[in-house]
C-alpha cells in the first residue's frame, strides 16, 4: 500500500444521499450541503476544509474531496480516484498539465494559469506574470492545503515569488479571513505583455491579481475595428483596452475611470508603447461621464464598456440587469452614426441571451438597430469546465449600431 | 410626392390580426400566415413575392415588406418606413450599409457581401469574389425584385460577373424552381485570400456559393493550435481548415472527404501555398474513415470537425443529435491523450449548449473530460440580427479532451 492509498483510506467519509450522486456523475465536483446524508455523516462533525472521501448513498467512493460545513457548497471533489488525495504529488501532476495548455497556446509566461474547477483544482486560482506568480484560495479546503500548493509550485515552476493574494471578498462566503502575503522576491511593479503591447501593473496594489487575463482573445479581436477610429474606454482600469486600440492604430483613445491611480498607471502604460500622444484619460463614475460626454455631444466610432460585475449574487440579478440597460444605453449615445459597441460583461449570473436583450432593448429605446458581429467569451486560459457551467463567466459583444 | 411615396402609397395591404405585430415591433422582420387577419386580407389574394404594406390589426402601417402565400414565413418586412419600397434605391443603400462594414474589417474584397435579414435584406445572399459577385435569392419576395437587385449590384460595385446560384433547395419552401445564370463575365475557377493563405474554389459548381467564408475567423483561431501538430480535418470539402493548419505550421494534415472532386481541390489548394508536402487527403464517408483510422490505431494531436448541417429541419432535431453524437464520439477515438476537438455545427436547430452536452456526453462515455477553451461563431461579415434569432446559426468549440 503506497503512501497515497495509505493517507485516502483514513479519510472521513461524507456519504451523500440516494441519487444525489447524478450531478458528480454527470461531470460536475461540487456537493450542495443539502445533498449530504446528515444522520449518517453529519457537516457539523467536519472542520471546514476538512479532507473527505465522498460517497454515494449505497456506500460507493466518489472520489476525494473537501468539505465545508459552513458553505452552501458543502464539498468540492478533487479526485474521481479514492487514492488520490489534495496533496504536493497530486497538485504537481495537475499543474504541469495546466501548464502544458498555456505553452501551447502563448508565446510569453503571461496568463492564467490554474482556473479553479476549469483546470479541475476547486479552489484555487493562479495568474503568472513571468516568474512571478500570483495566486488566490477561494475555499477552506484550498486553503488548508496550503503549504503543498506552495511547495508544488515551487518544484515545478521555480518562482522567484509567490505572492498570495487572499483578500478576496468571496472568501466571506468560506468563513475565511483576509490577508496578503508574500513568499520570496515580488517587486511593486511587474511588467508583461499582451498581443505585442507592453504593460506595467501593480500585482500588489492592483484590482484583483493586477491584471485582467480573460479579456487577451477580445481585446486582441478589438484590433481591426479601430484603425483611424476615435475611442472611448469605459472603465478602463490600467488601459488594457484603450492602450491595445491606440496601438492598433486608434486616432484617439480616452480613457475612463474613477481611479486617478488606474488612470496614472494608463499612461505609464501608453508611454511604454510610445502612444502618449494618442492615450488621453478622464477621471469619473462612468455613468457621470457619459451624461457629459452627451451634453457636449461628443462622438466615439468605438466604445468599450467592461464594467465590473454588476450582479454580484443572484439575488442582485434585477438592479443588476437595470444597471446594464442604463449603462448600455448611455454607451450608444455617445456613439457615432455607424458605431461599435464592444459590450461586455463578468457577472456569471447575467446570461449571455439576458445581455444580448439588454442591448437591444437599449437600441430600440434610441430608435437604432443591431448587428451582432462577434461574440466572446474569456479567454483560453480561463478554461470551461464542460460539466460546471459556473466556471464561464465572461462575455463580450460586438455590435455595430445602426440607425433603425 | 416622389415616386417611392407613389408607389408605396399604391401597395395592397396586408393585415394583422390584434396583437400580432409585437414581433415586428421588438425588431424582428418576420410575419407566420396565423398572425394575418384573414378575414380582411387573405393570403389567398396575394401572389408569391408580391410587395405589401404590413399593417397593425389597428390599421397602423409597419412598413412595407412582400408577401409569400404558399410558405409559412408569409410576409418579411423590408422597411419600417412605409414610404420605403423594396426597389433599386433601397438596394442600393442597403448594399452601402452592407459595404462600410466589410471595408472596415476586411482587407480584401473576398467576403460574405449580404448576409440576409442580418444586413436587412430578407431573401438575399451574396458572396463576393473580388470582382465576381455570387448571389442567391432564397424568397419569392427576393426573386421578384431580381432586376432591381442586379442593377443596384452593378451600381454600387461594377463588377465583372454576377452568377445566380439559385439552386438551393430551401428555395422549394418557398415555390421557387431551381436555376444557375450567369450575367457578364465568371471564370470557371476563382482565388481567394482568407487568413493570409490563398485558394482557388469554383463558384459555379461548389457547394454553395463556392467557399463558406463564415468559418474565417474559426480557421484564424485554429492557428495557435497547430504548430508541430498531426490534424485530421473532417469533411474537409476543398481544404479551408487543413490547407490553412499546414500553412500554420503543422507538421501533416489529413483532409478527409466523399468527394473526389473536393480532393483534387485540396490537393491545388495546397500546391498555391506550397503545402504540398504536408497535406495528405484520404477519400470516403467521415464515419468510416474514423472507423477505420481507430481500427488502424492512428491518433491525431487535433481533429476538426466541420461537418455538413445534420439538421436541416425540426423534425430532424432527434436524428440530428443522434448523428452529432456519434462523430463526435468518433473523433475523440482518435484524439491524442492530450488532443484538441474543434467541432462545429451549422445546424440552426442544434442550440450551443446542446451541441456541448452531445460533445460532453460523448467524452463521459469515453471516460474523458473536456475544457472548452474557446467558443467560435459565424464571422463578422455574416451579421446577426439582434432581434432575429433565426440569423445565427454556426458554433465552433474548440475542447482540449483529457484522460478523466
Amino acid at each position: 500500500m503506497n503512501q497515497a492509498e495509505a493517507t485516502s483510506t483514513a479519510l472521513a467519509p461524507l456519504r451523500l444521499k440516494k441519487n444525489e450522486e447524478r450531478r458528480l456523475r454527470a461531470g460536475h465536483l461540487w456537493v450542495y450541503s443539502n445533498e449530504v446524508d446528515a444522520a449518517r455523516t453529519p457537516l457539523t462533525a467536519f472542520a471546514p476544509g476538512q479532507p473527505v472521501l465522498i460517497e454515494a448513498a449505497n456506500g460507493k467512493a466518489l472520489g476525494t474531496g473537501y468539505v465545508n460545513p459552513h458553505s452552501l457548497i458543502c464539498a468540492r471533489l478533487v479526485s474521481r480516484d479514492p487514492a488520490h488525495v489534495l496533496g504536493r504529488s497530486l497538485l504537481v501532476h495537475r499543474f504541469n498539465v495546466a501548464l502544458a495548455l498555456r505553452e501551447r497556446l502563448y508565446p510569453q509566461p503571461y496568463y492564467r494559469l490554474v482556473h479553479g474547477e476549469g483546470d479541475a483544482l476547486p479552489g484555487l486560482i493562479v495568474d503568472r506574470y513571468g516568474d512571478v506568480l500570483v495566486v488566490q484560495f477561494t475555499t477552506a479546503g484550498m486553503e488548508q492545503a496550503r503549504d503543498a500548493v506552495i511547495e508544488a509550485l515551487q518544484k515545478v515552476f521555480k518562482p522567484a515569488g509567490i505572492l498570495l493574494r487572499n483578500d478576496s471578498p468571496i472568501r466571506a462566503l468560506e468563513g475565511l479571513h483576509s490577508y496578503v502575503e508574500v513568499i520570496g522576491a515580488v517587486p511593486d511593479q511587474i511588467d508583461l505583455e499582451e498581443n505585442g503591447v507592453r504593460f506595467r501593473v501593480s500585482v500588489q496594489a492592483g484590482q484583483k491579481t493586477g491584471w485582467f487575463y480573460d479579456q487577451r482573445e477580445n481585446r486582441a479581436r478589438l484590433a481591426r475595428y479601430v484603425k483611424g477610429m476615435r475611442v472611448l474606454d469605459l472603465f478602463s482600469y490600467v488601459g488594457g483596452w484603450g492602450v491595445q486600440a491606440a496601438a492598433a492604430g486608434a486616432r484617439e483613445v480616452v480613457c475612463v475611470d474613477s481611479s486617478q491611480d488606474a488612470l496614472t498607471q494608463v499612461a505609464v502604460n501608453a508611454e511604454l508603447n510610445g502612444m502618449q500622444g494618442r492615450v488621453h484619460t478622464r477621471k469619473g463614475d462612468a455613468f457621470d461621464v457619459l451624461r457629459e460626454l452627451r451634453e457636449a455631444r461628443e462622438h466615439f466610432d468605438v466604445v468599450v464598456l467592461d464594467p465590473p460585475a454588476f450582479i454580484k449574487r443572484k439575488k442582485d440579478v434585477k438592479a443588476g440587469i437595470e444597471a446594464y440597460q442604463r449603462i448600455n444605453q448611455q454607451a450608444m449615445q455617445v456613439l457615432a452614426k455607424d458605431g461599435i459597441l464592444v459590450s461586455a460583461s463578468c457577472s456569471y449570473h447575467l446570461e449571455p441571451d439576458t445581455l444580448q436583450q439588454v442591448i437591444l432593448s437599449a437600441a430600440r429605446h434610441l430608435d437604432r438597430s443591431v448587428q451582432i458581429l462577434e461574440r466572446g467569451r474569456q479567454g483560453a486560459d480561463h478554461p470551461v469546465h464542460a460539466a460546471i457551467p459556473e466556471t464561464e463567466y465572461l462575455k463580450a459583444l460586438y455590435c455595430r449600431v445602426l440607425p433603425a
